[in-house]
């Protein structure tokens, strides 16, 4: 495994790698690799001769008030990881290499954004369009692999390769879990012990009122009431809690197709976020 | 030569180049073909094995009441233009092709746009840099051409690619006169014969302004008092007369490196633009 830093030598390994007839599998990540992240290189692996993965806390996608100067990082962890996961090259940029300068223009979402953690972080989804828009040029995939616990991030990106024809296929990947159904993050480590114990009720709650949709009940207000209604017995405080079509996103009362049950969670020092897609036609998704 | 009309034959036609080891050189434009463009896709035929053309009338770039409806089109003219200037294949989608539903989102320019024709059009910019960065993703060409007479448009277009790091190289090309002096442009059918016949003046007053520069005057007050001065003595009207630094389109009251002057005009059914650049160090560029 190789780790490169900057642009021109992340594209010349590629460009080796496609010289060779290797397909190239991509995943994008901000590094303090968990295992959900394994879970895309693995992926990226089972399908792709060839795995980029790039380690960049993008300094766009947080607000004034958000978490970026401490945003955990150990990329010596996270290259033990990576190696291990069957990553061919790390692509391990400075902001410096990535925005030399201001960027003079960016990507600006317009649909899918006034709900879930668009609502509450204006500008974060034009700053993850933005790099991931970047990167997908630097790194020239064959396909991107995104895990379907930012699924509002996942609508966003597929939305945006669909938009502007980028030529590379978008792989979404099933949320990875601890025991318990706590959904992996870089930011559970942030959790107290009493936070850490009670944090799995918001996947119940998601599942719970997946069921009802399951069970025939199909009025956003009603499952809306009964997420609330549950996630009220936590001892944080509820951040956004939505039931909408996906990936449209859209807001309706009449439930049908693809529906998203998702959560953002506010602990002292951790804001958690999960979701849960069920196929009214198909059954879980 | 070959008209393709659809993103996925454009793009087998140029993966079939690819493959035979052709580079691809790429003139997007929107119509209506003059000696201009033609200096462009011969500028691609000289660099290149394979030359695609794009045609395409970008409902996003014109505001609300600009000229969308009454921009001229004649296919058959174009590709007879494209077809002896040496295309190999013509790129041209209807707008349902480019824009299958509403743009999710869209590419919003915020450096070098408060000046010169962005000024004068809001939006129209952010519709420019959208619709190439889709036709760049679309044909993934090795260079693209565009004429320096919108230099506004080319310093954009380069902000963007570099911003982006989309992989290809962006070729400005002289802006291409006729006899007179008058940049050529789709727009000149509409100007009656009188302002057909004054419309030189442009031109004349643009190097007059550069000749000043060149002469050791580096105050951008005096330069543009001399443009207002000889633009005056126009029977139409001014839109923006500017001297700015170039390509970073910055105003500044001491003038240095590269330079350029420009003007809108508007006669009575066509806005004409044009523009000059020099070199302070190194002479007219």
């Amino acid at each position: 495994m190789k780790v490169v830093e900057t642009i021109k030598a992340v594209r010349n390994e590629v460009i080796a790698a496609k010289q060779t007839g290797f397909s190239i599998g991509f995943v994008p990540t901000m590094g303090y690799l968990h295992e959900g992240h394994v879970s895309l290189i693995e992926a990226a692996r089972k399908d792709h001769d060839f795995v980029v993965l790039s380690i960049f806390v993008n300094p766009l996608q947080f607000g004034p008030n958000e978490d970026l100067d401490r945003y955990p990082r150990d990329f010596q962890r996270d290259e033990k990881i990576a190696q291990k996961a069957g990553v061919d090259v790390i692509f391990y940029p400075s902001v410096h290499e990535m925005y030399p300068t201001n960027m003079p223009m960016s990507i600006h979402v317009t649909s899918g954004v006034d709900v879930l953690c668009g609502s509450s972080r204006p500008g974060h989804f034009d700053g993850v369009a933005t790099v991931v828009m970047k990167l997908l040029q630097i790194v020239q995939p064959n396909e991107a692999y995104f895990g379907q616990k930012d699924a509002q991030q996942l609508a966003i990106i597929m939305n945006m390769v669909e938009a502007f024809n980028v030529p590379v296929n978008i792989h979404g990947c099933p949320t990875v879990r601890e025991e318990d159904g706590l959904a992996k993050s870089s930011r559970n480590v942030y959790l107290t012990n009493e936070d850490r114990a009670e944090a799995p009720f918001l996947y119940e709650a998601l599942k719970e009122g997946a069921n009802l949709i399951l069970s025939g009940e199909t009025r956003r207000s009603v499952i809306l009431a009964e997420l609330e209604n549950r996630l009220g017995t936590g001892s944080g405080r509820i951040d956004y809690v939505d039931v909408l079509r996906y990936p449209s996103l859209e807001q309706s009362e009449q439930l049908s197709g693809k529906v998203i049950l998702a959560v953002a969670y506010f602990y002292k020092n951790a804001r958690l976020i999960d979701n849960y897609i069920v196929d009214i036609q198909e059954g879980e998704k």
